[in-house]
């Protein structure tokens, strides 16, 4: 037996050329280059070639710093080591996820709410979730996202053929609302103003504004919803999220839409990695929530110090205050602009607001996801900047 | 800070009745009902209710029952362990996969071959990657499959909008060109009588058939490929794969398709579980390979057993030599017929292979992937019912 499973996808029949005779995506060409991240991260080092004794701090991409705690370490490693006996083996899992973690997740999650195990489709993680959902959308639906928002739904929407061309003069794609949030409209969108859409992607607390809707807000706009542990038990790196989708949602024809979401699932899907799985079954125990707790508190404290950094400046600053982004505003200056002086100044990488869509112009997001140490050191240096 | 990270979907703006105004994607609509294994699960259930003395052995769902090697499994272990620690913590890796393995999965499985490092893109599994493939050709390209094949890439396509309507009368659909392979053409399609598509997906060793393609007919077809250590290492609850793209391959607009998939692997997805990726780089060391061999010479001793079986009965059986399944032909009958009969009077589980595509009809898929003891007690079972 050849021990690798090969399942070859190939472009032509007969051909060992290199150029084929397949076309390209056409969807994929309307995609701008410059993806947010790896230009900031480009930028970086850059930066660092040019100021190789600089110490940088990264307050750029949203990624957690401090480690997981042990009660839900430990209980991955329990189930690694149980992979190598009889008795603790497991081989394919249910696609949905474990029966347990999907029963918990419900119960810690969505009590009295009438959600259940069967309908806590399990993943590995928001990201993937989102893009499984654009394919159960298809291409045939129009969709609608806050402005600025975290990429990947508008790029994922592009990718599926359900916008136009990107139009540069206004920095957005054909056929998807920009949902402006502001200070003006306190980051919520004005609804009776926004073009009626099939789906609308809406992220609280918000990437990258820090705005977390109320739920009176949200009560008017969910009805399904993606979830995840990465920043909550610093499982950026674990990989493991959810989506929860009622029973009682259906599409206009009477079908159930979790019916089509779990054929989806188990056809592009094979479940999350029961590693992963037992991790996040652990975050989810008594213990589990107790430490997730601390470790969230301690991202909060470095929010407040930020947050007050640029208060003590003199400068105008949202979200912080249950997300773990600062918006910082710089009226009347390039996002990028402000970016590079800040990385030239101090060497802190942030992130340019611009990058997040149009709405996002002048602004600022710095991450509280930092050593404490290091917080407190970027913030001394924005002081230095903008005293 | 709210803990979790919500990302919402919505399908209409101010409802919360649960009868939304979206329609249905019409590609999801054209699938047909009767997914194989669920339906396979459905009547082993039914028998086992019918029957809660018997003693049901399962050799049908290719699920890996052997535990992984412990150089393996203590990798993963110690990795989760680490995450609970300062300097052992890590959050979002590249969405590629760590550049150590995906360095020594090139080195591993593509010496020689002008294959390196950027050209590994590290996966949750196959199925995910199979599903990622269809998201990057889109909806205006034609695919060709082998017939019998494993259902998610018939699927796969359907959900992408690349295919008609299911016929019926011939049980394929529309627009995918099914390549016949059966015992007359040695299970290796005549290409020179096949519609030219712009994707093959070409599985070897097959599923169902076991017929593993030699180093010359792949050759001629194979120009990227999706591997996984799921059958190899048992990471089918682990969940780790990969896809390798040579950088030289290109769109018939010299637009290279690496780029492009990597733009979707950024986009829709996180990258694999870190933890599971420590275990694939022990799986890759010397002493990884050798002990996944030794688990794979356990399975290839069942498939002999199996073959040796079927062949002393004076059946037909194909496969089973480089692959951990076996193809049994039971000549003029229906194959659902044959896995009831085996089923009611030998409580064994198989798959029927007209479940694979209509070239399967009239044979029956064993799996190897079981116990020792169960496949000895299956296959005196075997010997009862057809002596």
């Amino acid at each position: 037996m050849s021990a690798v499973v090969k399942c070859v996808a190939s472009p032509s029949a007969e051909k060992t050329a290199h150029k084929t005779n397949v076309a390209r995506n056409e969807n994929l060409a309307k995609l701008q280059a410059g993806y947010l991240f790896p230009e900031i991260a480009r930028r970086r080092n850059a930066h660092i070639a040019k100021n190789p004794d600089a110490k940088v701090i990264s307050l750029g991409i949203g990624d957690t710093t401090e480690p997981i705690p042990e009660v839900i370490t430990s209980a991955m490693s329990k189930r690694s080591d149980a992979l190598s006996t009889v008795a603790g083996y497991s081989g394919y899992g249910a696609e949905q996820g474990e029966k347990n973690l999907r029963s918990a997740i419900a119960a810690t999650y969505y009590a009295g709410l009438g959600i259940e195990e069967e309908d806590i489709f399990v993943s590995d993680g928001a990201k993937s979730d989102i893009s499984r959902l654009q394919v159960l959308f298809g291409s045939n639906v129009t969709m609608a996202v806050q402005d600025p928002s975290y990429p990947a739904y508008v790029d994922s929407s592009v990718i599926l053929g359900q916008t136009g061309l990107f139009q540069k003069d206004v920095e957005k794609y054909a056929n998807i609302e920009y949902m402006r949030c502001t200070p003006e409209n306190g980051f919520f969108p004005d609804l009776s103003s926004v073009r009626k859409t099939d789906i609308i992607f809406f992220c609280s607390p918000n990437n990258p504004t820090g705005y977390a809707a109320s739920r009176e807000q949200l009560t008017k706009l969910v009805a399904l919803e993606v979830s995840s542990f990465s920043k909550y038990a610093g499982f950026t790196g674990v990989r493991l999220g959810w989506t929860a989708i009622p029973k009682e949602l259906h599409y206009s024809d009477g079908f159930p839409v979790a019916k089509d979401f779990n054929r989806i699932v188990c056809t592009c899907f094979n479940g999350a990695s029961n590693i992963a799985q037992a991790g996040a079954l652990a975050c989810v125990s008594p213990e589990g929530i107790k430490a997730m707790h601390e470790v969230v508190g301690f991202y909060k404290e470095n929010t407040a110090i930020i947050v007050d950094t640029f208060n003590s400046l003199g400068f105008k600053v949202y979200g912080g205050k249950n997300a773990p982004y600062v918006w910082v505003y710089f009226p009347g200056r390039s996002s990028w602009d402000v970016f590079s002086e800040i990385l030239e100044k101090t060497h802190v990488v942030t992130t340019p607001g611009s990058g997040f869509g149009p709405g996002g112009e002048g602004f600022v997001r710095v991450s509280a996801f930092g050593h404490g140490e290091n917080v407190l050191e970027a913030c001394r240096r924005f002081k230095e900047l903008y005293k």
